[in-house]
């Protein structure tokens, strides 16, 4: 049978996983569950590569994941996929990907919602991913600190890892912090994000809200280069990775578009 | 010290309960939960009684309860509880209430919302709150079948208890369906409900919705007074019990409004 290479957009409740990547020991992770359901239905075994590794307890609404297995009609998969994964975990599409396509590495793109419920009033119904946060926030400041981060820097004092060995550059391309009524969320998009780098910058920024720090300290923290100067790591679970997106799924699009 | 009478409104995510009606053998229900740290800070045993009692795995948006305690100040209860409650159960407020208010009987309206997600899609992030149904459905049949249930009627082929012995008869003041996308939402206004009633009159409009009744049939189906001859018991995790309405409430608060 002719192997194909598929494109897989997920999403998921992270609450009860220990992250998306499969590890030793039988931990669940959301890698593993996929990867057993997908197995079961090609009937081979089967590797997924996620565009990114989601941390314990983050969840996603668009994460893409690739992988390679004979040829079978997609909205077979799909179905069996969708009547296999548990209820928190969503196939949501499943295509055809051009030959060699890698979730990880074809990604150009990606946007993480952060979400805070910003009131002492308890939050039953969105307490499994959203932040409660009950004290005032200086929108501005923090609007102004958002500023500051924006374009392309050096983000080491946002990494979580010290060892690293790769370029810790990113271009942070759009950072926005909206509020409504007690609901308060930031969306960040860039090329790529470092280890933790979402919630250092979201946990950095609560700081400058609550008055800890200014959005002027901002340049200088980035220069520092130092993980310890900047904020508290925000809670995984306020933390959802939105989309992910590829320059071939344009290119894709673009020549659906013509032929129509 | 003075005995008061208090009023607590509650939000609760239902899954993990056993319903809110304290039960024998430990079981865990919202009213034992909510008794049990409202003891804690009284420093004896408190007894509440709630406005009705929603099954296992119904949710509560403005769930009332009454209770009679000794008198503290109230912020500093409310304070307490919220610290004292499970994250799956939100004291919204807590007020003293007039001599003798007692939730049930003191009720004069209810109001109920029962979710559905219509999409054959997954539903990773609200499947504990609705009901998944992948078919179409035809909004304005249902919409014709709501219609002939509003008014007074006696509810009895709505009600799953049948050998109950008070009346039958209920006032139903208002029955929205709304769509929004994938999102239907049914929201149910009474004077009271009987047991069941609300999931049943779900469940009978959506075989309406799906074909499988007409909406004609309604009148014949009321004046039958059979359980059998309606629809499914729709599951109990699309119901909220969303609002309760208090005659006093509206006194009260026209008072405020007369003094601002």
């Amino acid at each position: 049978m002719e192997r194909r290479c598929y494109c897989l957009t997920l999403s998921y409740d992270g609450t009860n996983y220990r992250g998306w990547q499969r590890l030793p020991g039988g931990q669940k992770t959301l890698q593993e569950t996929v990867e057993r359901c997908l197995g079961e239905i090609f009937g081979e075994s089967i590797q997924i590569d996620g565009s990114g590794r989601t941390d314990t307890g983050v969840h996603a609404k668009g994460q893409v994941a690739s992988f390679t297995a004979n040829t079978m009609p997609v909205e077979l998969v799909l179905r069996r996929l969708r009547h296999l994964l548990p209820p928190d975990i969503g196939a949501l599409s499943l295509t055809y990907a051009p030959e060699r396509f890698h979730a990880r590495l074809w990604a150009k793109e990606k946007t993480y919602i952060y979400r805070i419920w910003n009131s002492a009033e308890p939050d039953v119904f969105g307490r499994r991913f959203r932040v409660r946060i009950p004290g005032v926030l200086d929108l501005e400041a923090m609007k102004q600190g958002a500023e500051q981060l924006l374009g392309e820097h050096d983000f080491a004092s946002f990494c979580a890892n010290p060892r690293i060995k790769k370029s810790t550059v990113r271009c942070l391309k759009a950072l926005e912090i909206h509020r409504e009524g007690e609901m308060l969320t930031f969306r960040l998009t860039a090329d790529g994000f470092l280890h933790h780098m979402v919630r250092i910058i979201v946990g950095t920024l609560l700081e400058i809200g609550e008055g800890k720090r200014t959005a002027d300290s901002v340049p200088a923290l980035l220069a520092a280069r130092r993980r310890e100067m900047a904020g508290e790591t925000a809670p995984a679970h306020g933390l959802c990775l939105e989309q992910v997106s590829y320059e071939i799924m344009k290119n894709i699009r673009g020549m659906v578009d013509k032929k129509a």
